[in-house]
């Protein structure tokens, strides 16, 4: 019995790979540094082998006492399928303009349509915001999403590739793989990593914050990776945008304490946790660059997940053209009925 | 490499066991024969080993121009979790008032309200039909709802245990369920099975129209399952099951055509299939059963959900216990960049 299925294979893939021993990400045949500085248009279109151009988004989220991605979730689930390329158009624009629309709402102001004459990043600001983004916070949001794009079979992507293989559609996948990215052991919650910046607020304070945390066995948000054992290859990509956003449109003051919270961490980790090699991982930067592009907090992992939907569907491509039902087996290990010989 | 991760067993379950070889379905220690008799809502407290009491049912479904699935998709997808206990029972209570809303509201008639004193069966035909159904008809449906509720780790099942896996909530694992099982490879499209009784029209015709599915090499619906060798126990009881409501509360006429379909069926393909053991498959008898209920056939798989969901609920409730993150691994195929030695 496997029930993580860790080591177990259930797809081959064209689409990226992970290499967490050399610390490398390849997304579609590029090393994820090159294709970092792409237009996401373009890196969707690598992964799909085909055209992804602007669909007519609908911007229906669910009821507005739910959380985003509770709405992200509702939103994508009221979408019609109509093939699974015409389908993948509608969800990946949708998306964006779903999370845009419920957040305005929760804030009380009308939604923005989308504007035809604005690239895939600069419309999601356009419609959260309501005022044209600075170009460089646009490639600040860009470079995010190219990196998060995809990564292997993650717990999200898989779920997309299992309710695929039953022969089902693409919005239902796009459905079920929000679910499960939702959840606090898929990874990638970047909130926590700057809040401890917040909570820190003054580099001099980082040590003896930091080596309390430490001391008292808390885990530091923002370090380590359970797949990568070396630097993870997105840190350098978002440590750079990041580095640039701050310096041409942002806050560097801010990000002055983050660098300083990350060199203190590094150091107290490498002294009590010798060897373990702990690296600044993507959601530290993550937060820094998101935070620095004008998102709060709760956009965060939405943000991921507009990102992440072009990496879902081309695996639903992918999955649809093996064309086989992913289904396990479970054992059981309940009750059996009087008449039943063991 | 295992894209259909046949074999591997992904998880314990105290929950049913399927036994293929010996055609046994065995439901939290009962066998399916025995358990078919009770409330569904015994059934439902048996599997999570807690309360199922009714909960204040949310019927908000999908947008009209939706197929019934995707309606309960999406009506699903916009409820509020709050807690696993409470967020199962208001996900149990609430299917069949989504499917019924948005069904009713499909055939321009206003949306009718649960009545507290109707149990779960009950409520489900009045919330679709208006009027309070037959006892032997609310008996049939629960038969029904008792066979379906779990069969080990199917595709929806596997579904919801990944969602849940991740740490997300019971809202999110049932809504990505819904997806996968709409599915045709899931299996459990009952409806065919009886369009080709309905084209048949007369016992007398059934051997001739038979005949010529069966040398044109097309597949009888309703026969054959690819888990169970021998006859599916499920079948006997929905067979006894549509038996008892057609003398009773049905048209005698169609179930004895279908009876007559069936043994021509079974001749005809022992006849030219000798040894593959093809026996009536559980879709047969559920649109007979189903059809005598008064279900329109596209209610049927959104019939199945509302049974299944108590099932996937109950593997959310061993998920969550087991607190693993399921995530199996992908293999890179793909294009390596020049610079990285392969």
């Amino acid at each position: 019995m496997n029930s993580g299925l860790e080591g177990v294979v259930a797809a081959e893939t064209k689409l990226s790979m992970v290499d967490g021993e050399r610390g490398e990400l390849v997304i579609g045949g590029y090393r994820v540094e090159e294709l970092a500085s792409w237009r996401f248009e373009d890196v969707v279109e690598l992964l799909w082998g085909m055209d992804a151009s602007p669909a007519h988004a609908k911007a229906a989220a669910g009821p507005l006492q739910l959380e985003p991605m509770d709405a992200l979730r509702a939103g994508v689930a009221s979408l019609m399928s109509d093939g699974d390329h015409r389908a993948a158009r509608l969800l990946l624009w949708s998306c964006p303009a779903i999370v845009a629309a419920h957040w305005r709402r929760k804030q009380g102001l009308e939604p923005v349509d989308p504007r035809p004459d604005l690239g895939f990043a600069a419309n999601y600001l356009w419609m959260l915001h309501g005022v044209e983004a600075h170009p460089e916070v646009v490639r600040g949001l860009e470079t995010y999403l190219n990196t998060v794009v995809d990564h292997g079979l993650n717990a999200s992507t898989f779920t997309a590739r299992v309710i695929v293989s039953t022969g089902s559609d693409f919005v239902s996948a796009i459905t079920g793989a929000i679910g499960a990215l939702k959840g606090p052991l898929h990874g990638g919650a970047p909130g926590p990593a700057l809040d401890m910046v917040f909570a820190i607020g003054d580099a001099s304070r980082a040590e003896e914050v930091l080596r309390r945390k430490i001391e008292a066995g808390e885990r530091l948000m923002g370090f380590g990776h359970r797949v990568y054992k070396v630097r993870d290859p997105r840190a350098d990509v978002l440590a750079a945008a990041a580095e640039r956003l701050f310096t041409r449109a942002g806050d560097m003051q801010l990000y002055e304490l983050a660098r300083a919270v990350e060199r203190t961490a590094l150091r107290l980790l490498e002294e009590h946790k010798p060897g373990r090699r702990l690296q600044t991982n993507v959601e530290f930067y993550t937060a820094l660059l998101l935070h620095g592009i004008g998102l709060d907090t709760e956009l965060f992992t939405p943000t991921f997940a507009v990102g992440r939907v072009a990496g879902w569907l081309a695996h639903c491509f992918e999955q649809r053209a093996v064309g086989k039902l992913i289904r396990p087996q479970s054992v059981y290990v309940g009750k059996l009925p009087d008449a039943v010989p063991v």
